[in-house]
């Protein structure tokens, strides 16, 4: 059997839970002992990525990677969003990419369930009012029975539909093309957002940032918008005006936003997003899990692993024009 | 057919939610036609209570009640909790007391799936670090799997326990006796409590507040509990010692609580709990329906006045002896 140079990249300099640490590498290598036998594993050195097959993370510096791998045919990214790779112009056409995705959803369909309940709660106003030290009784109806406009069906949007329907809303999902998707009323394309976006309790934003997506909720969209409606945004800042959004929940135009996602990352301690009123900032921890987030990924790329040494098409290869 | 004089309680002094208005008594009214013929209804006034066999509202002033109303059989109070009614010495031993259990636990039920998230995300913390501009990336495992001990199996109980298990948790069940209950894994009474505090993950006090659950989580439990753990209280603030629950949280010998009842209430600005760390405080909102609180409790009512006029035993019926 011809063995396989793999390189790895550890990400030691990455928060612990992202961490491929030998511990890790060994526990998945040994739950997939005959896959993992043909692999002559280096981890983090330049030489080592020059005489690689497959990558598994990406190299912060790409600049000349084509140079400096030039045996490289399967580049693997080790987070679901490829947006700050992009553009794809330090990427041989011979080597495939793929991303993470799948290893998030279980993660972010709990925070999903903490974004509605607590935006129908009215949770920012009652932590204002903590923070005030002002008792003042906020009720609420039931979640079941509104509505969140889901944008992106991905393996977030997916967590965010799942979600939903254990809660009782209905869903109307916004993507790419007009599918029909489990879970979900109906289905329209992005440039029909403006049609579903009256109807909304909840939007949330979980799409890929792409071309495509970039500003997509921005202030006249928010102003289609009801004034009892929520936003929850897991996908990256810039898929929607932040500045907008900030304006719309100080006009009392839009009732909270739950918010995982910020520009830049980490949030400067001058930025106005800190105390937007009715806004939960979360600091982009929603989707990954602290237990076994390396542990998930790994399973899904041995599984891809598989699928490479038997010349089948891999999953999760990233689209370069889509650009997810 | 004998009529029927029933005296209401307008609460026109509470929330816009728990009014009885008379337009909310014309649609119960409406949607039991057959029954509310049979009705001389009065509301709030004095001597209309003087002449009622049933009341639908507890008295504010209850001072020598049996002399006021010496022809009442059947007194409903509007709310589950009864504590504030304590000790019975106003009422006649030939009334019949109920109360509106049972209106509450689909939106307690939505309540608890904010909590055990919230807590499980780390939530408190990441709002103090949100008032201190302070990006500060906190993960957290998935909750399912994990353990809540829910104390009391009543109505907010069994929301709680539905709450978890959706989320995946497993739960143990505190009440006065230990018959299996569904969706827990086991049962214990109350004074087994301390054989299951070390196994939780999040501790749930959903228990009605009588001479045997008072202060039932003091100082010495929360000390059973493990410094990653959180607790919930829908119930009472009595149920738990809230200045050792706040000495633990100070020391970071509990991870964070969200509470939805004070003593008192409303909480005075001065009082310590406000600024608690890792304190998530609600406003006493967790399991009333802004959209149809009186509707369903009016469902409640009249279901029970046809097993009234049926002779049948009454449902909701207060225990005297135990106190709710």
């Amino acid at each position: 059997m011809k063995r396989i140079r793999l390189h790895v990249q550890t990400f030691s300099h990455r928060p612990a839970l992202y961490r491929i640490t030998p511990e890790r590498w060994a526990a998945a290598a040994a739950r997939h002992a005959e896959l993992a036998a043909r692999l002559d594993v280096t981890f983090d050195d330049e030489a080592g990525l020059g005489t690689a097959e497959i990558a598994l993370g990406v190299p912060a510096d790409r600049n000349r990677l084509a140079d400096r791998a030039p045996r490289l045919r399967w580049l693997h990214h080790a987070m679901a969003g490829v947006d700050a790779l992009l553009p794809f112009d330090w990427l041989p056409s011979s080597i495939v990419l793929t991303n993470n995705r799948g290893a998030h959803g279980a993660k972010a369909q709990e925070y999903m369930r903490m974004a509605y309940t607590a935006l129908n709660l009215g949770l920012t106003r009652m932590i204002a009012n903590q923070q005030a030290r002002r008792w003042e009784q906020i009720f609420s109806p039931r979640l079941a029975g509104q509505t969140a406009v889901v944008v992106g069906l991905g393996d977030l949007g997916m967590a965010a539909v799942r979600a939903a329907g254990e809660l009782g809303l209905k869903v109307i999902g916004v993507r790419r093309h007009a599918r029909p998707c489990d879970g979900t009323e109906r289905t329209v394309t992005f440039d029909a957002i403006d049609s579903v976006l009256p109807a909304a309790d909840y939007v949330v934003l979980a799409t890929p940032l792409t071309p495509e997506t970039r500003g997509l909720l921005n202030a006249a969209r928010l102003r289609l918008m009801k004034p009892t409606a929520g936003v929850i945004n897991i996908a990256r800042a810039a898929v929607a005006d932040y500045d907008a959004l900030v304006a719309a929940l100080r006009e009392g135009r839009l009732a909270g936003a739950v918010l995982d996602v910020a520009s830049p990352e980490p949030l400067p301690a001058d930025a106005p997003l800190w105390s937007a009123p009715n806004v939960l900032l979360t600091p982009h921890i929603s989707c990954d899990d602290a237990a076994d987030y390396v542990e998930v990924s790994l399973e899904l790329w041995f599984a891809n692993l598989a699928r490479y040494v038997a010349h089948e098409p891999l999953a999760a290869v990233v689209d370069r024009s889509l650009g997810y």
